[in-house]
């Protein structure tokens, strides 16, 4: 039992110090490690294979929507990045820069990709000839770079993961609808996969993506009240594929502009998850995310036709599961339910002699800690409803939250009191000036999250300025 | 019938300039284009399905075998790359150097990534405990970048897509295991999937990986009888667990080096599909790795009943094959036959207006243009043997080649002529030198392949130096 004390020590408690709790997780629960490059992490296989169920899950989705796979260079040079004046802007500051190749110094940097908008929108002005290529619906999971100064694993790191994808089309109402089309994909991969609900939005002219027209977000709200922006999907207009030329002829013969867009999201989900979902026993993963969903733990390991009998149950469930069998005989008892909780498995299998003497297993579940005692023959069935309840349970929670973490404020008075209260959601109206905006920033450090897609009327006046209000805007402090 | 024949004319013929061949297939079956970004290219959605299919196969196979997927920094700060002396004289002179990050100088370049075993390595030390903890068997999918002088699309490029498998282990006989196991995964992935037979084999130090102990290959021959590399897998020892101080403790308590493995397979497999099968109608895919199978073209498209019944087709199979349906109405039938046959498209289901009344379709193999009329309810069963038919004979077909094109030569005479005279693998004895080796480069061009696993007695003397012969050896020129 003194494993068990100290074990839970090594974690930060979640209330008093959620960063330091985030990063515990992050390091214990084997996820990611520092490395010798500054800012840029190393995802561990336990990291990784989240990644690799977000991407499998949200891909398959892509897939069925018309998106095609394709891989486009990671160096892109400083000339195509500075065509669009607002994306250079925008990205330009946080940019690596490649000067040599091969020994010799380079004519022409090359820029390591923060985002491929330009070099897609160079390759689309080749492609495109006609009307009847249109529209070009494609993607890529790569690699990008950003130099940012202040970085966290997952959520803010120097190099990360995502998927980024580029269409092109024929008319602005398709384009917009394949924004909104993403943005809806985005949502069912956080609400269905990750348990998480989303607000979602249009973002405010200040907080857009370099070069948008427009971009719309999928909001979600961390367990300490602080938002993270999950997801984006923006349209473009034609602000991109008039400098770099993205013409096709139309039915008539006659020459047009495509109209264009990009969505994306990255590893920054698995951050998601873990400040979204976890708790004081560390990590705590959503059944259809879990690498591994259920865990056998064989208790009195050593007594003769248990490791046997866990090994029997371990077949019949390996082929419906992500299932595991620990039969590390150097640990106490206590030491890996512990360490299978900070690991976030949802359901943790217990069988020892007397169980086998009863033809039963206990389930345990992560997200309540209730027992259910479970016979052998019904273990297979069971332990799927089971999984799908606890899905269900996590999305509900952080529902639940969600709600008990948004106010509304009439006034700015009223908005610093409460968010100085508690972090959250904090709806207000809004005149639409980021003059109005800036001022909420610097009086309360909350940022506007969104406009969301359903607005309430609060008022009819500003919160800042009190004239006459323009959208209901949802605010936060974020991550 | 024009449009037939002009489309043809589009491709260099394979027997006049294959190289130039090459290049037409990549662009015109669409599997990838040039870029902005020097020696750099953007896989198209057709090229990158492949890569696709292949990755899902690998992987899956990777998995079984305990395999776990991480991914690591794509910048590696210098110091790192030099930790390993023969690694950094091999990698230094090809690689890209960030310089500028954020606006600012950087204190140490970083390259990016050309393979990254000391990446692994940094880390590999930092996790390395105890005899517990190993094997540790990771692997990443992910971009890396080597600035070569000439590139060509997919076999050389400057940067490309693979898979970096790296291991640790606690003795030198189970890292030599592993390094086998995974040459025969590559064994499986290239002669099952790309329908491509391989040599198999060690080789010669010469050739060696900079910084291993030894480097095996699955050596693959071309059409025009030129070798390709198409897979390496790479034993250690030592060399990078001592420098980089990856060390664990033994059963014993005492302190060990670990042994070392790396291995890995990239997008040049996919030069390799399209030279190993490819003619003068353009590409041919093995149908286990195609990305369309089947493609249903309707015949008199606009006659009642046709299109309708196509697309009954389709629905019949989409299920089980990867089926397309043709029914562009602006294009003749023969240039659609014609467009599906340079896209190597393994099987052209035609339906017209006669075979709906007679209740059959027409499939017509790529492999060998055979017609096979079929009864429409046995079309699901038929089309899946048929494409294992196919499949097959791609196989075979390419086996019989290399038998055609490997020749034994005795002395260095022989070795001229015959290399004068065919393209091939030629097999000699080989003493062991250098020297010799470098003068068959030099007299040839032809490069040694490997010292295959399956060695025959062909003579007792080198067949440079005529002094006592080591090894049986394989030459050949090569991508």
């Amino acid at each position: 039992m003194s494993d068990n004390k100290e074990f839970v020590k090594d974690i930060t408690n979640i209330e008093e110090d959620f960063a330091k709790w985030y990063t515990d997780i992050v390091l214990k629960a084997d996820l990611a490690d520092y490395t010798d490059t500054k800012g840029c992490i190393a995802i561990k296989p336990y990291g990784y294979a989240i990644w690799e169920n977000i991407q499998k899950y949200a891909d398959e989705k892509f897939k069925k929507v018309g998106v095609k796979n394709v891989y486009m260079p990671v160096l892109i040079p400083e000339g195509l990045l500075q065509k669009e004046k607002d994306h250079v802007e925008g990205f330009a500051p946080e940019v690596a820069w490649v000067t040599i190749g091969g020994g010799e110094d380079l004519e022409e940097r090359l820029c390591i990709r923060p985002t491929s908008e330009t070099m897609f929108s160079t390759l689309y002005s080749k492609w495109l000839k006609s009307w009847r290529d249109l529209p070009l619906v494609y993607n890529q999971w790569c690699n990008v770079l950003r130099w940012e100064k202040e970085t966290r694993p997952f959520l803010r790191s120097r190099e990360f993961l995502w998927q980024e994808g580029h269409t092109i089309h024929a008319t602005s109402k398709e384009a917009e609808e394949r924004t909104m089309q993403m943005l809806d994909i985005y949502q069912e991969v956080i609400e269905e996969l990750l348990a998480i609900p989303v607000l979602k939005g249009r973002k405010t002219p200040k907080e857009q993506f370099a070069g948008a027209e427009a971009t719309y977000t999928v909001e979600t709200l961390m367990h300490d009240g602080r938002a993270l922006q999950a997801g984006t999907s923006h349209y473009f207009g034609q602000n991109f594929t008039k400098p770099f030329d993205i013409k096709f002829q139309n039915k008539d013969g006659k020459e047009e502009y495509a109209y264009q867009t990009s969505w994306g999201i990255s590893t920054r989900l698995i951050g998601a998850v873990i400040m979204a979902h976890g708790d004081n026993r560390g990590l705590k993963l959503p059944p259809r995310v879990a690498p591994i969903q259920a865990v056998i733990v064989p208790v009195a390991l050593h007594k003769e036709g248990v490791l046997e009998k866990a090994n029997e149950i371990y077949d019949t469930l390996k082929d419906n599961y992500r299932v595991e069998l620990d039969d590390r005989d150097n640990y106490s008892n206590g030491y890996k339910f512990n360490d299978w909780e900070m690991r976030g498995v949802p359901v943790r299998i217990e069988i020892g002699p007397r169980d086998i003497e009863n033809g039963v297993a206990v389930l345990v579940r992560r997200d309540t800690a209730e027992k259910i005692t479970v016979e052998l023959d019904k273990l297979n069935n069971t332990l799927g409803e089971l999984l799908e309840e606890i899905q269900k349970n996590m999305f509900n929670e952080c529902k639940k939250r969600n709600e008990e973490r948004t106010s509304i404020a009439k006034d700015m008075e009223e908005f610093e009191r409460i968010i100085n209260e508690k972090q959250g959601y904090i709806k207000t109206m809004w005149c639409g000036d980021e003059e109005c905006e800036n001022k909420i920033k610097e009086l309360t450090g909350a940022h506007s999250r969104c406009i969301p897609f359903e607005q309430e009327n609060i008022s009819d006046k500003c919160v800042v300025c009190g004239k006459e209000a323009k959208h209901m805007v949802v605010w936060g402090r974020q991550y």
